[in-house]
């Protein structure tokens, strides 16, 4: 399996004017290896992240731009997730202001003292589960948080979740999933980082168990195929990732789109949004993020009508 | 069991000053019987809701009030969901103007054009399910829709989800859960209605299976336990239900309280902020109604310290 | 001029079950008195309101409800305010937890320390200013943070603004301007209160300079006319005050409410939006409410169409 | 007086990759011309922008980079508004699919049909207005739709308003005020644009009255001085611009950075919060860009404190 390095410094947006990496043909199967947000500067629970990350610069170092041979403005990249394994045996996460879904923060300003930090070391068990103490252990349940290619009109922060992809911090894009991003600029320039061992839904306080990871991917080109915000599939359900603020206006682009998605099997607009009112599912994948990312899914069986 | 009858007219909100229907001891099965939201006025595909419910006043009857004996401010109410019976073997849906999650609305106001009205009707087949067509048809999941006790300050419309309980329109009040309701007049005033014999995560259309039906409840009191908004009990999970627009401050209100429901489990609070970045779930019940419902859960497993 | 007192309690809710305290006809000037929203209960400024208000029950109490004889649902209520004078000299304002728009509240719950309170007594000066220091010392600008008529079906807290007025905190309520409000029940049910001494665009803190005042009311009834939302009218300029959340919401009514309005004067609605676009006014008068509220306003000029 | 062509492609983002048009010393007074929001290419009223715009790309074209001399990040750069002139005799709005306050878009999705499209051309008259019709007839009050340094991490769409300033689409940068604006590269990157003839607040339908103009500016660097949003002095008002979603957000970032100007003039934070209460001013800017736009305003008589 060829493996790809990062050579020189990771970046901290999606940003196609970077040099790519490598070049990869579609349907070839690759391997990256991802930093984890903080760089892996946090490793201790002495660590305060407002310490060791003052003075660090930007967060979130994504492993990119791959550059994918045959794409272009206009294509679907489809992304297949094969693997992700751990590359070390300890996952950190924290409190660090001014983060956090019941917190203020840089968009939602308040007066308030902000919460004090805190951080976590979760190390790997001998069941494989990372474990903190006797409550706060969980299963090994990786995804990405990031994953994206290139805007053609804008750099975006890796903070930030997009209609590329981007930091959506969705647990469905995980090991055994289909992940279809829009293609904006030849090569597609495709990144990706941020793994997550695990995270509830809403990644609640900012932070997910974060850890450097090895991650094996297998990319395939949709020609001539424009879809407006990032799709997944599984093997039993289709998910649209909708991300934006208010977070009415993410669930609304989620359940929208896949309505869109459900009329390519031949479903009826209002017959479609009749099938997800009662049917659908709709959770929240991060709460904490500069734009919040919802997550609207259904059955295959329902959406592609194989009654 | 006891059958409790509608006396009188359904009412239309969450109201104190409405005699109550019956008097209920704690520890006492009862059996009600609940309209649909509509009133019955909707029976075939061939009815626009705009033309059989012109002049028809309010919507979402109430069965109710319930006086709860001993029920005092400051109590808690458990409600335990026993069983959900159709009354009749139809179920209807339909797209009403100015209704839904994808149309402008009373509170959303836009200049366009509402969006056309269609009705579907769902017959019940011989395996039970709730059958439009080939592709739409749905198993029996029935739920309540409201199930409130009554503000002491406020009378509430039966459209509006709030901190007593009211339409949170949320699939987890089903037969086999408990939900909890804080008590702020005595006899606690209770109601129900709007069963939903399927609905989605958001009832994405504003308009769930709605079908009249009959219910069957057990009351417990929880004395000088004050809790803020609903929780509801599974046989494996805790949840709470926050009700705010937008839809991030609901989720902010039903992550917060169910920090609060860990810490009554001997938790810190930041470490069960901690435990809910990492395990929590978070799903949108509605986000239809005059303020949209997230519900938070955890497993009880976690929460309650079960290591 | 016919003074009404407050028999009884004050109504700390816009509620159609009270009795009457007068009947007024159309046309009479009535002289009401109107107490602070503490009850008067913050007085010095060692008063920290969490120790003076425990347990004082709800707070912004209510002159009425009157009776407005002729009053019939579908009908406008005109309200002219002639005069609001103080009742004392002197006015307060405070930092009250968890209230203020920059600082976690109920609605938008965060897990941060609450801010610490504070409390500023203002005393009038020969100028007729308020005024608590050198900086902080204000003109007499009165106006009343609440009007309103009763809903039909809901009894809403005197906290809240709403369809039919209640605590929109818009400075525009002021002696010299005609609020019009919509008729639900008969008789109308009139509540008036909260009157603020001066208070900026946003009621940034929560609290206003709060005083108890004496108030000149004429009321006249537009029979069969029915509008959606409150709307002022001053000696140049029509407004409508939209509430809502997020705010984006409140701002939406108030602008498409205010192009009904235009259309009223022989407007093509795409026309209004257009005129409005170009020359209509948007201000925030509370960011701090249970909902918040956003006046639209335009010229008379322009929308009466005096070319 | 120096006159800065452009030289090369408009930009649509504001964009740090780019080649600066010219290097600009502080206290040099420079013109500029920038075209407007459609390039020109919607000239009149039977040019339906879907149609006139289809294929043309991206809109709202920038003038600039300028690189100015000696700008360093965390210095802050000051912008004089010394005139801005006509470039034509004619100005454009339009209602243009899917933009607008009162209507779905790209980020509010729904499933109703557009409003149908319409374009106004204003000519300017011998009293210096611009008229479509007796009714729609405003006043040359010019002002800078964008303004704008550009960030050192992203490359930020010319339709979005944002830390460095951007698409703010405020009034108030207009002649005879002086904006402030965060430096976070070298040479501080400065674009402009867009430029409305006459606007009112909110832009509502998304298209102000649209034209190309000659503006005159002169720079100021503030050196080792760091501000986080633009700031706007006119000759009596310190004024702060929060853009953002929800609403709400946008005014609380507005309101927190003038909290933080005042306390530059020594004030409390608390006292400064009670001032702003009272006396603050908070208008919505824009209510259809990609983020709102919200201006928190203070008289420099209160806020510098010449009591």
């Amino acid at each position: 399996m060829r493996v790809i390095e990062q050579t020189g410094e990771h970046s901290f947006a999606f940003n196609r004017y970077l040099e790519p990496i490598a070049r990869v043909q579609p349907g070839e199967e690759i391997v990256l290896h991802t930093e984890d947000c903080f760089k892996g500067l946090v490793k201790s629970e002495t660590d305060l992240p407002s310490e060791v990350l003052s003075g660090a610069g930007y967060l979130n170092p994504q492993t990119g731009p791959l550059y994918i041979e045959g794409a272009e403005p206009g294509d679907t990249l489809a992304v297949q997730i094969l693997a992700i394994e751990p590359d070390r045996d300890w996952a950190v996460s924290c409190i660090q202001k001014p983060l956090g879904g019941l917190t203020p923060n840089k968009f939602t300003r308040m007066l308030n003292e902000p919460l004090g930090e805190k951080t976590w070391i979760y190390r790997q068990d001998e069941n494989g589960n990372f474990t903190h103490d006797r409550y706060l252990s969980f299963p090994w349940e990786p995804f990405l948080g990031t994953i994206a290619t290139a805007s053609a009109l804008e750099v975006i922060s890796a903070l930030t979740p997009y209609e590329q992809g981007g930091n959506m911090d969705s647990p469905d894009v995980c090991p055994g999933n289909i992940v279809y991003l829009p293609v904006e600029v030849e090569g597609a320039y495709f990144f990706t980082g941020d793994v997550h061992a695990k995270q509830g839904q809403g990644e609640l306080c900012g932070v997910a168990l974060e850890i450097a990871a090895k991650v094996t991917l297998k990319f395939e080109l949709i020609k001539h195929k424009k879809i407006r915000w990032p799709r997944i599939e599984s093997p039993t359900e289709l998910m649209v990732v909708g991300s934006a603020k208010p977070m009415e206006d993410a669930a609304r682009i989620a359940y929208a789109e896949l309505i869109d998605w459900m009329v390519e099997y031949g479903w009826d607009r209002l017959d479609a949004y009749q099938a997800l009112t009662q049917d659908g599912k709709l959770y929240c994948a991060n709460m904490v993020d500069t734009v919040y990312s919802m997550v609207a899914k259904v059955s295959k069986k329902l959406a592609q009508r194989d009654a």
